[in-house]
């Protein structure tokens, strides 16, 4: 286990990158109203090169209860992958121990991102995934955006939710129950861009529902439109 | 019963601050999409410290009938908390007496706002209660946002609706009906914050009811979640 | 019958006054979402002090097809009550006939203002009047938001069935028929404010709804919201 | 069929005015709300008047992948009328051969537009046209919006679908089944006027079916309406 008190000096370059990065996208989430007043996080990993077990990787992310305008890349924290701040002046986001325990148990991930955003979340209020009907979902998500269970704040169930639902599924994308989206990527940048997909998918199937049923989307179908986006964008 | 007839002098420094925090808050109120033209109106106490039963406290409060554009600190107005306007060149927000009621009768609100953002207000017009189905909704509201009676402009019916709504309930919003939402805080921070996650929660219940029905949330769930989250960010 | 070819010198400085200002209120509609590309326009009276019967009135409209980020107070044109082009390098917009009915049978109103905003349309397409069931309403509008014929342009009856429709109703708005919104006012600030309002209730009730029934307003309760909001803002 | 490797010297003027319009035009998807993240494109076709059989003509589109921050005129690319590069650092958008199969087909189009704008997506996800319900729909549109087929990126089937279903419509847009709107006009800016107002009207139409039918226009209002619009606005 980590026990980081500082940043070692060989991450300095990469974590201060990372807040750039990071901070930057924060502006994001409202930009394409995906969140409301403090709400919502990004974070991002910094892997650790010289540690072969990922161990001592680190990831940055939002503190707690700042406002989108104060959202500077010196604002950002950093923590260690068991949810630790290792630098910063404030605390970190109250969903960091589900950021830690992604990176910890998913070592392809490098980016998270969690919204309220309110489409996604009333799905995830219903518990009912979204159905894979139209051909950008295919794209993005290869199939439906399943729903993760009821999990409170305080331990690790809403990480262990989380893992679980997606290592069963292509979506970058889980529903969390009666709570709201949470999304991951290759990096941040493709946490991001799945957790507004995932709320413009969420908003159109149900406006699309609302009078009436969309038409289902041969599983082949999907099956294509999901291998040609992956290879043409290179994600995962 | 107060009879001031301007800002007394140990008050300057305090009043003029609220005044600058007030009007930087209205700003809030259509970047979240709460008000539309000049409607809606945000107020804080200023407390007379050297007053130990708070009758000499004042409050600042939107003037009535000024573009969101105008709203300087110098163009808000202080009143008494019988409502009297103590200074400022217009009158004071028409909602005033609703104000003054509820700081008068509630000592531990330092901030109220009023808004007919467009989902609260949707649920205020059939007189439903909004249940509490997200979990960002039991940290908030701490349960259900209730509804306030029918009561209209012109004596104290509206700020006694919602003090003896409010005292029922650990939400700091209500719905008053047919009419629109007031919330309180233990700052106009606060009761902003509150305006912006009740017409959040408002809009993603509505929204996930339009196909079926939300996953109610266990009680003692909501309880931890309210319990935690009070705790962490100190309100009330 | 007016048959000026340039504004006259007397009328000059209201003219150019008139301009400004409603080059500037055109902003409020994609402000507030009423209006998208080029759609939408306002206008404001002049009025000939000197002739006593209004004949020889001018208003001032949007040109034709002109993008809102164009709509400097240069770009504004004149017309006399007759719908004429007095003064501009551009055709007057499309509505200009209906405009000049409304100005020429209703002396009171100063300023007109049409929108296609996507509520009040909603309305007007299923050809239903907006219930008043929002304190709200009942300030501005008091009572239900009425409904016009269907018309098409091209001759005097888009203008006609304004003018019948609010002859027999409070609200400054009228939803014609499969078309949109149409607002009236003392001047053209007033008429916009009422198009907003009118998209706002028109959103609140249209959602209220979606969900059951809303709680009507007793008929003397929205007797004395209507009369106390006239007599403070002072409107028609 | 076309061979070129680069810009002919002769259309060099042309190509560089077309990417400044376009470069601008992309701003308005945003503006409209009719994209998130990168999605969304609009081109423009060149015409080489030297060739009297538009064999050499080129259009000018949006690259793949890149953010509306970053879309400056020399960001933009030149293709042939077969969707082969002929200018640019980056590839062209994933849409391009339907883009090109729609020039090569439809002589008297100049632009083409694709979103996946919300409400028209909704309704492309059941296969349901849009009824011509509104006035402004009746201008524009003259009549129903059609549906396309299901097709698949990969080979000629959207352009072909595109191409076949407007063929037989007055429409300039066309909703392919469980993707989104694709749009045509005389230039790229009336492409996206028909696309802004495609979503306004697919937004409209739905908000009224909500609660109730919309009351249909008789079909010789609607072909009245039309030829009026076509003639002042001179499109097609």
């Amino acid at each position: 286990m980590s026990t980081l008190t500082e940043v070692p000096a060989h991450l300095r370059a990469a974590v201060d990158d990372a807040k750039v990065r990071v901070a930057a996208l924060h502006a994001e989430l409202p930009r394409w109203d995906l969140v409301v007043w403090t709400a919502g996080n990004v974070s991002e990993r910094v892997r650790d090169i010289a540690d072969g077990e990922g161990a001592n990787d680190l990831f940055v992310i939002k503190p707690s209860g700042v406002s989108y305008d104060d959202l500077t890349p010196e604002a950002i924290v950093v923590c260690d992958l068991d949810g630790n701040l290792v630098e910063g002046d404030r605390s970190p986001s109250s969903d960091t121990a589900a950021h830690a325990y992604v990176y910890r148990h998913l070592d392809h991930v490098g980016g998270v991102v969690h919204t309220h955003s309110t489409y996604a979340t009333a799905w995830a209020a219903r518990g009912e995934e979204i159905p894979c009907v139209l051909t950008m979902m295919a794209d993005e998500f290869g199939g439906p955006i399943p729903v993760g269970p009821f999990a409170i704040i305080g331990d690790d169930s809403i990480g262990r939710g989380i893992v679980e639902t997606l290592r069963g599924s292509r979506s970058p994308a889980v529903l969390m129950r009666n709570h709201g989206p949470f999304t991951i990527g290759k990096d941040a940048r493709s946490a991001v861009k799945a957790a507004v997909l995932c709320e413009e998918v969420a908003r159109a199937v149900h406006v699309s529902r609302q009078l009436g049923e969309p038409v289902p989307i041969a599983q082949e179908a999907i099956d294509a439109l999901y291998a040609r986006y992956q290879n043409v964008y290179g994600q995962h």
